[in-house]
């Protein structure tokens, strides 16, 4: 991190569902493969994917649940790893990181303690966008 | 506006619901006070935020509509301003543009003196392009 | 294409309903107008708007299915084509570049024989990234 010329992706996930997490990190993986950062800002329905067991329980939007069952056996046949597999790979390198939105704690009555280890820092919009006006690449999810 | 060198945020906003439209406002606000021009463009369901009275009827994605008087509560112990309060507030600096959709008002019947006040252009997609082609970070919400 | 001088707008399309779908070819055809390119790289429910015969099928999401009649008799007025119609029309034009995510043809059992010809690539996230770190404009819609 820090390096000033290298290229950045940032998102704000702002979605709550298991396409949009997909979504979200394989950008993010693809990303750091190719020497891009990854900069994750969680907010609103997005923030419930950084506490513990949030990622597991994430699941499709109701109006495509009917294909949630096929999508996970194709998963499983391509050895697609599960989001939080995603993220924790990830995590091995220094390209990711991940910001938990604080306004989204105190309206939805999260704790610090609640959140995974993987989150890197607990910040406002302004942090983020600081990130993004550097960035190449900046996506709302 | 108009400051070449000023560093621009542009937002499409499609959405329609109460969640999306805290988060385009949070990062509008957070922008201005960053000295970053906000540039919002309201189209389809987005649209209903700039109607008289379409605010205060936004509300949250009925999946999550349970959750709606929990963040209400936390929003008002955090004295949060309402998302019209905070477009009002962000009008008086003079960094933020708000555009309705053209094409949209045909689409849904919306005419020009059914729009709140604060809009300051009715325009088509192209004039949105032509501001976010020279902004630091665009946002599809 | 592959002038390097030339803007670009590079757009993810995640989502598979009709208004997403109108907002993305707008945006594509005003681009286009400009002399912007537009690189629309289609992924999980947007996928299936590249499978023959799914931009027809496309409909609103069903909280707004109550408007859909309103809108279309509208569009019919202001003589809107049909987004396969615009599609073909954007094709005429060489700065139009649609991407097919191979991912998300395996995760749902999509062949290649089963997409429309107006495809020009089969591709991962890594194409996508490469030309959106140099566009102007990046949307995920």
């Amino acid at each position: 991190m820090g390096q000033g010329n290298r290229k950045k992706l940032a998102l704000v996930i702002h979605s709550g569902t298991l396409d949009k997490l997909y979504s979200a990190l394989t950008l993010s993986s693809t990303a750091v493969a190719m020497d891009i950062e990854a900069h994750l800002y969680f907010t609103f329905w997005g923030l419930s994917m950084l506490v513990k067991g949030g990622m597991e329980k994430a699941s499709l939007p109701s109006t495509y649940a009917h294909l949630e069952d096929q999508m996970k056996k194709n998963l499983e046949k391509m050895k697609y790893p599960s989001p939080y597999e995603m993220l924790k790979r990830l995590k091995h390198s220094s390209l990711l990181k991940i910001y938990a939105c604080s306004p989204s704690m105190r309206m939805f009555d999260v704790k610090e303690e609640d959140l995974i280890p993987e989150v890197d820092e607990i910040a406002g919009a302004a942090a983020f966008l600081e990130v993004a006006s550097e960035a190449s690449i900046t996506l709302f999810i």
